[in-house]
């Protein structure tokens, strides 16, 4: 496919992408907020084009004018594939519509480095999933040395937990290192202090479309009708509140000071090529959660460090998306199996991917729970976040001449608050 | 306080109440919905009052045209004291301004019976406690016998977690029961099955005001600002699938498939003649849990439950409000603690709230796991919920002649889906 603006094969964005964000204009109000897609290193402005009659008939009302993609996900993958469909014949190579009409290229065409990305929805409500068994099973001989690593459920269910919708933050947005309550093992009693356990868990969001009624879950073989598209995904986490925290209950203060996420959300269509079958599952799972078509994606995952004596970045581990044991679907499914209502712009998290050959995707596993410290290309070294570093996580499918790109989740420690 | 509404001692909503909801008039479609406050037997359309210039130089706008909450919420305690009392005056009974207008009483004067309440406001995220001491001791005999019954963590800090807040309903709407996975103890597999213990939790849920921003956390001083008010709530629980599903991460599927709240949300003005001492807080919590004034409330709880057999509610439990161990304000400052921030409208449950004295907030405790069942009235027995019963919550705060009450918190549990 061949499309009328130039960019060079490891762009993340080529035509066969089109992910799908929410901006405005620098200098603009966040209330001019609209959605757009990116393509190379620009942005088409799709309220534009939809007030240009691009979409006639396919839209119900120009959901582009939004703040938000709820309103366009809700809409569902016919719709989603109508919109599709015009926008990669309006740039097409060959097509001049757009191409040559330098008045509407001027009021729709905008370079990246002129927007500021927003959230690509309101996300109502957030889940994490624990869906990478190297991740589970590192966790395990962490924290249970001498038992199994894996926990009787695991392999029978997607074990995931609902997290906190309202810091979920999009890429650029520092984040503050936490205080809170931890205790070491060997104290006697918990102190209030500053966390010292900092980690990133790298993770693919899922957003979803149409979503079902309380009550009525979703079957296995129309979960991809409710799946719109995947970012990338930061999930912070304060190992140390979090040792203390979570016993019965799960994570709670150690998750919820902020969750970064990539800004363009790529659409099942444009992973479609990358599709293939995941890990065996064995046990064979319960009926509900047989997957009738294979559903993992082949995406390389990476994480870059830059630090502040360091700002150039320097890549600390990758993995890939393929290793994920319980797939999108099995998630989604189990998540509304008891009858949860899935609203459009909910986000679930698959889980810290982490893979067979030493793919580890936290700094707890990296560096062991802090026993074998990092050593990056400067010479500096790390167990966990220090302030001022910045974590980057970048993500691609790789095609024959193009790359299904993400863009970058990216966000910066800021110190703590004085105590 | 004097009133030209009539209405009797045992009213829930006195003039000293003045709880607010939304709702529409039956037969009017939810786009109709706009903000009352209930009064005797009626609810007084406060978008109508506001229309008419009752509440002029108090709101930026008219929030209570809103179908929801939230932009009243965000607007903090000295409007929502300024607004208490114009409605306070307007009602009085010596004041003629609304009581002798006829035509406006026509157009703002409704009877609860003729209006369908919807939820107070858009629930951006729901988070549930643990707050209860006796309701943590009796889980944990349960579970536990052999050991300790708390654990380690929860007399340092409010023990909670993330729940899921799309399945947030109000009174009056039907709980499916759910399917799931479960595993029986003796079982080798888990198996998908109908919910075999379907049970209720007492509890009361806090909505939050202005809330803060992400990273910086509210302090313990400052925490009452930030309340708005209170409802009952019925967490509905699957024992059976939450047993299984639970470790390590907290409940997921048993229990995001419904969560009911009473419709009218009752301010901290009007429950503040009930403020009393907490129970002792022993070991002294940290620094930063520390309350500088009592936050506990006298608030009497009942549950009753209506079976189809006998439809008449009889009473099988009842506890109240001043047990919970760790306050919501101790709730909302540990909630963010490490940054996370709240929004208007975000709902945080108190957990459970069993009592020293045979106060069981749920099945569980009451048929303690099922060994002891509960008789009713009827000769019906009742470890958990069968198909067709009701569960009914109510609660007051019992004054000189009158009473804060809140209004019903009820749902009926329809049989599961076909398997
Ligand atoms: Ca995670
Ligand atoms: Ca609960
Ligand atoms: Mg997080
Ligand atoms: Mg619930
Ligand atoms: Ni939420």
């Amino acid at each position: 496919m061949s499309c009328w603006v130039k960019y060079g094969e490891e762009c993340d964005f080529p035509i066969e992408n089109l992910p799908y964000g929410v901006f405005h204009l620098k200098g603009e109000d966040a209330r001019e907020a609209r959605v757009g897609v990116a393509i190379g290193d620009s942005v088409l402005d799709l309220k534009v084009l939809a007030n240009n009659g691009f979409f006639k008939d396919i839209l119900p009302f120009n959901v582009f004018a939004e703040g938000a993609l709820n309103s366009f996900m809700k809409l569902g993958r016919p719709t989603w594939l109508k919109v599709r469909k015009v926008l990669q014949d309006v740039l097409a190579k060959e097509n001049p519509i757009l191409r040559d009409n330098q008045e509407l290229l001027k009021k729709a065409l905008f370079p990246l480095s002129a927007i500021t990305n927003l959230l690509p929805a309101k996300i109502g409500d957030y889940t994490d999933f624990y869906s990478s068994r190297e991740h589970a099973e590192n966790m395990g001989r962490i924290f249970r040395p001498d038992a199994e690593p894996l926990l009787p459920n695991w392999l029978w269910l997607p074990v995931g937990y609902h997290g906190r919708a309202s810091s979920v933050v999009v890429s650029g947005q520092d984040i503050r290192r936490p205080n809170g309550q931890v205790k070491a093992p060997t104290a006697a009693t918990p102190s209030f202090a500053r966390c010292n356990k900092l980690d990133m868990e790298l993770e693919v969001g899922m957003f979803v479309g149409p979503g079902n009624d309380l009550g009525s879950p979703i079957s296995i073989d129309k979960a991809e009708e409710h799946i719109f598209g995947i970012v990338l995904m930061n999930d912070w986490s304060a190992r140390d509140i979090q040792a203390w925290e979570y016993v019965p209950l799960g994570p709670f203060g150690g998750k919820n000071f902020g969750t970064t996420i990539s800004p363009w959300v790529v659409t099942l269509e444009a992973l479609e090529p990358f599709r293939i079958e995941g890990p065996k599952q064995e046990p064979a799972p319960l009926s509900y959660l047989q997957p009738k078509s294979p559903f993992a994606f082949d995406i390389h995952l990476e994480v870059h460090l830059a630090t502040e004596a360091s700002p150039a970045p320097s890549q600390i581990t990758q993995s890939n998306f393929k290793y994920l044991y319980w797939s999108m679907a099995q998630q989604l499914v189990h998540h509304t199996i008891t009858g949860c209502n899935m609203v459009p712009g909910d986000l679930l998290g698959s889980g810290t991917i982490s893979g067979p050959d030493k793919q580890l995707g936290s700094l707890m596993e990296l560096s062991w729970n802090g026993k074998n410290p990092l050593v990056l290309p400067s010479g500096e070294k790390r167990t966990f976040f220090e302030d001022g570093d910045t974590c980057i996580i970048k993500g691609w499918a790789q095609g024959n001449n193009y790359r299904i790109g993400f863009g970058d989740c990216s966000g910066k420690v800021l110190p703590a608050n004085k105590i």
